[in-house]
């Protein structure tokens, strides 16, 4: 119980005091008046810390946290569904830019219903569904307390997984359309990794958006399969990467434009597929680097074919002072999933079963359906 | 002389019929009255051609073209200088994108004395000293002739070298001070291929706007010199690759803050030399690729530190409905030159020992100034 204890103190920075639940949890009048004595607090919580930064497998374990103190301006929210992201992971093997301080509790985003609401929340009560927004760290467990300004209510006919998951995902996809280049109906796209939850985003606001895509996925078993779910998403064309070792890939166009934009989350000579696609001018976004290997660019095609490459961190857009547009385009993103304009592959896992969730999303047993805990 | 025919007739499109000099450059009331029987005409020109692309050394020649016509709006320019730059190289190898077709006479820019104007010509007169402007193929001959809107008169206490040299070198290097990043007082530049032209032309410009530059240069029998030589030029700090093989280069930087703007027309390792001193969101442009090595970038630069790269061309820039711009800062640059305040190492040679200018040019003797013609 010291770890669980230590979390309690470092990770939320709440008292861990054993008050009784009886306590806890009365509130109005009486809990008022008797407020110098006991306080509102959290139930204990079962959650997925680490200690320490390392493999996730084996620095990660369930514990229950004791319950934490609800101040003024809290929130305690009943999770409902967290889902596990590659940026989880490496947050937790220590190789992300920004972490929490260990001990820590894994996940980032999620959704959850609100169980109790400190005396002076306004706006938000009991049964209203809730997402930390912008994200914030900690979501891999059953009970969280967030300060109210982190949480953003949600409309409760959004599916939970999607709820769950609409923000580092999707909002990516839909920030990086924006961002870069003003696109028009009938202008296109290209992007590898098209097979990824950004990717499928990608292809399907796009589509409604008017903008065809050209997407570029791994050679593997299966891959005429998955070039069938994504054009069934919206896809206008779909390569493996082997397709497109020809002279010439523009070729392959047939009438779709040449891309001004292109998006690159595997690096490596999938990056160097997208760039060829690129018209004149055009530019380069990387958000991922699967493959692990650099982007390499010949210098004629800065100086001659005028292509930029430049980068996009949810994160970091997030920092930038964006805690409003974020939220009212999450609203928006949840609503065009409510309007089954957005779908996603995803494998809903019993929060009992997390190592197996964990396991799958390591990348052990081959590409897997992005997994999201059930609480 | 049926090569130096069909460049007359080509190049310039201009008749090549044999009238006299005598008739060629009378003019005035005279001239007029006779005009529909004989015409103004340049005198003969001496000039590099070449009928097909390919290596420099073997598919250029000197050869004396016959006087072509002046229509009444063009221009006949005794050339004074003109370089040779790498771009005119690689136009006769033909591996430059936007090319003169064949045959042709060689060069890009140069200073001339105007020697005679047609009739209806205003604005310039026999003796003004003007370049081409933006620059025009051709210029590696002793006569020019062309449309009085090309020709940009300039001041003739120039020195010839630079005059005949200050588009395409100190331009680039304005241009992309002020084109990617808004640079202040106090901020810094870092850049390799500290040596060549543009190179020093940055370091200058920088310096008497109170940026800083951090320069990279090959390292070489010579490089302390080359060191010195660029400070002497106004230049922060200068490091040989060698130098900047540490695990850290920042903290070479001293009390210099950490460049917004990086500069690349080598590629290759020195390109991420240029790359690691960049601070949080800086941006790499690339100008040129000298050791015909590509640019490689981690995606993680992309995404965590916001690095973005770009391309710098002049020849788009000056395509892009920029004729009176380009020729105020020309105007700026050579007004910097004579007082001082922008000079850079260049070697004058005879226009009749062309081959050799060429063969210094082609590298083959090792580094050497920018070879510039002397008609």
């Amino acid at each position: 119980m010291a770890l669980a204890k230590s979390i309690a103190m470092k990770a939320f920075s709440k008292s861990a005091e054993s008050f009784g639940l009886k306590w806890a949890f009365c509130r109005g009048a009486q809990a008022h008046r008797i407020r110098a004595f006991s306080a509102l607090m959290s139930p204990p919580s079962k959650a997925v810390v680490y200690e320490r930064e390392g493999p996730p497998d084996t620095v990660t374990k369930v514990v229950e946290l004791p319950p934490v103190e609800l101040k003024q301006n809290d929130v305690c929210v009943k999770m409902l569904a967290a889902p596990i992201n590659p940026s989880d992971i490496n947050r937790i093997q220590g190789v992300y830019p920004l972490r929490p301080q260990v001990p820590a509790v894994g996940g980032y985003e999620g959704v959850g219903e609100v169980y109790a609401v400190g005396s002076a929340v306004a706006g938000l009560s009991t049964g209203d569904w809730v997402i930390p927004s912008p994200p914030s760290s900690g979501t891999w467990q059953t009970y969280v307390v967030k300060d109210q300004s982190i949480w953003h209510k949600i409309n409760k006919d959004s599916p939970t997984e999607y709820a769950a998951t609409i923000t580092v995902n999707p909002l990516t996809a839909l920030r990086m359309l924006e961002d870069f280049t003003t696109l028009n109906s009938g202008d296109s796209i290209v992007q590898n990794g098209a097979t990824s939850v950004v990717g499928q985003c990608i292809i399907q606001i796009a589509k409604f958006r008017g903008i065809h895509s050209i997407n570029i996925i791994r050679d593997r078993p299966g891959s005429d399969e998955a070039k069938e779910k994504l054009k069934k998403l919206g896809a206008d064309e779909v390569f493996t990467e082997s397709q497109l070792e020809v002279k010439n890939v523009k070729s392959l166009l047939a009438n779709l434009p040449e891309p001004a934009l292109g998006f690159n989350c595997v690096g490596g000579n999938s990056a160097s597929l997208v760039l060829k696609f690129l018209r004149q001018g055009g530019s380069m976004v990387t958000y991922g680097g699967m493959s692990k290997k650099p982007v390499t660019v010949s210098t004629s095609s800065f100086i001659f074919k005028d292509i930029s490459l430049k980068g996009f961190w949810l994160q970091k857009w997030l920092s930038s002072d964006k805690a409003t547009e974020c939220r009212n385009m999450i609203d928006y993103l949840l609503c065009l999933v409510r309007e089954g304009k957005l779908k996603y592959e995803m494998e809903l896992v019993p929060f009992e079963k997390f190592q197996i969730a964990l396991d799958k999303s390591l990348g052990s047993q081959g590409s897997q359906p992005k997994q999201v805990l059930k609480f």
